[in-house]
């Protein structure tokens, strides 16, 4: 989800715009954020320091100062947890990065190249371990217990999404629950840490973290949307990366669950066999059963939801910056 | 460390009476880690059951529970806490079990064999994140704080080996340093835990925590000792898992400090160079330089250090076994 904001640069400029009115703690959390993973020895400093470009635009940390702020306050605590949340997902992305199949050697250029990825699967453990740690700093076992497992969750998410990698069967309710976790729990967890630590009521934290969910949820239905659509407009020869890796996400699920039986069949052979008839065959079946703007139109409900419960703000710039989101999160073209 | 009581039957067995008078809390600590890491899917579920090859003997949840029991007594958060100690061990397990090096492969038989990298690692980060929810249900920041510290000096550690493999000047102070990180400062935090949460006196609780951190030390200079002198009684053929990887270890850090500098620049080429000579060269270096006997008396001195630290506490079986420990901490034979 790092690429929220990133990629094109007017995109970028205007995030700078956007996020302008939280701009000095987005520097508190920053600060915080650099203190707790430096390190003195050089080693270990030049590989903390790589991990710079794993780093997008800080949407975790946006999202609960932005929480914060609609509430009516930013504390202290919130520039740690903000640290916290950026932390635990710069952990999952170095994580992800590392390779699990020689075949994928080949095609990605590997990032983990300079250390290998014993020091890859450390470097991520040494960043999950500081940003518990630095939750516990907090001194309220309630901030460890959400941090903990919002984690969790994303790490079951991943962990079930590797575990179906293959599945031609997966259903749509599977696939929900495992962006659900994957995704998500991470953003909802911002969003609920923003109000919580605000003194929010409590019907107005639960209503942030549903807010969380379903921007989480319809970004990540987008974005694996981005993966096909983006894939055939601009290269033109392949499927996507997720489908290469027979990770099946929604416009495939829908394309598969309305056709018939025996053509479901035999797209699945198709994709499993990896014939040169595959892309043909499967572009005409996802234009068949609209699973494009099936998916599209999911992704659609689900920032309509999140934008619902932002209702229970008062009005105020910082919720106009959380609704910005809602239509930005389905409408990214990279 | 996870070696420290299994292998052999005989101790096996030992360990087993050794252990009697803390069975009943073993047990309730086992309970708290199944229901734990549990899980209703049964992908997951065949996942987590392959775990229980990754386990040894529980050392860590016993170091809690005997220093709970030797202080006076024990609570549910003891057995809370050692389900903690033990996920986090068995996550460092797992994680260091993902193999970085192509040449590996062939020798070793791996257990990521049947789901690859990529699910081995996050199997590991499923358990560390449950360890950290797991410690913030105590309702305690305080524990959040120790076990997040803790694991964070765990993972520095790792990664400081993994970053100085192939150093061949490490010093015996960087050498201490890293063990001090990779395996005292859990077996420290089990003995602080047990003791801080027996409500000892802050002394004891201090005294507690460095009779862990020596042990552990005691530990792993015998067992990175054991990587040398069993293989050479018993295969007679390889320098031992260690050096092949060029991961300097006590002994032969020592036995390069004490031969002439000329002398040591040949052997380190002669490492580099993995020629056919340099097992003879290196034994006789070894040999003449005492380096085995240093190493093990530093071990013998650490576990006297760790020994001397239980002075603070009143006789008991508990401490007894806590003695007991020490001696068989660097007396192992495999």
């Amino acid at each position: 989800m790092s690429s929220l904001l990133t990629s094109p640069t007017a995109s970028s400029r205007a995030a700078g715009l956007l996020f302008a009115p939280i701009a000095t703690d987005l520097a508190a959390v920053e600060r915080v954020y650099a203190e707790t993973v430096a390190h003195g020895k050089p080693g270990l400093a030049r590989l903390i320091q790589h991990l710079d470009q794993y780093r997008g635009k800080r949407l975790r940390p946006v999202l609960l100062l932005l929480t914060a702020h609609a509430c009516g306050r930013v504390t202290p605590t919130h520039h740690v947890l903000g640290a916290v949340v950026e932390m635990v997902h710069t952990a999952t992305l170095v994580h992800d990065d590392v390779l699990d199949e020689a075949g994928l050697r080949r095609h990605v250029p590997t990032v983990n190249a300079g250390w290998g990825n014993k020091a890859s699967i450390l470097l991520g453990d040494y960043l999950f371990t500081h940003a518990f740690h630095l939750s516990s700093t907090t001194g309220d076992a309630r901030a460890c217990e959400l941090i903990g497992e919002a984690t969790n969750r994303v790490c079951e998410g991943e962990l079930q999404q590797t575990l179906e990698r293959g599945n031609l069967s997966l259903s749509e309710e599977e696939y929900l629950e495992i962006i659900d976790k994957k995704t998500a729990a991470l953003t909802a967890c911002c969003c609920q840490l923003g109000a919580y630590y605000a003194e929010a009521e409590p019907e107005v934290v639960e209503r942030l973290a549903n807010y969380g969910r379903s921007l989480g949820i319809a970004f990540q239905v987008a974005d694996d949307l981005l993966d096909i659509t983006g894939r055939e407009q601009t290269a033109g020869k392949t499927l996507g990366t997720d489908l290469e890796q027979l990770k099946l996400t929604l416009p495939l699920i829908h394309m598969l669950e309305n056709v018939r039986p025996e053509e479901a069949t035999r797209l699945r052979a198709l994709l499993r066999g990896r014939s040169p008839q595959r892309r043909e065959a499967i572009t005409e079946a996802v234009e068949t059963t609209k699973a494009v703007a099936y998916a599209r139109q999911k992704a659609d409900d689900f920032a309509a939801a999140a934008r619902d419960e932002l209702e229970c703000l008062p009005p105020s710039d910082f919720r106009s910056i959380l609704e910005t989101l809602t239509h930005w999160s389905v409408r990214r073209e990279k």
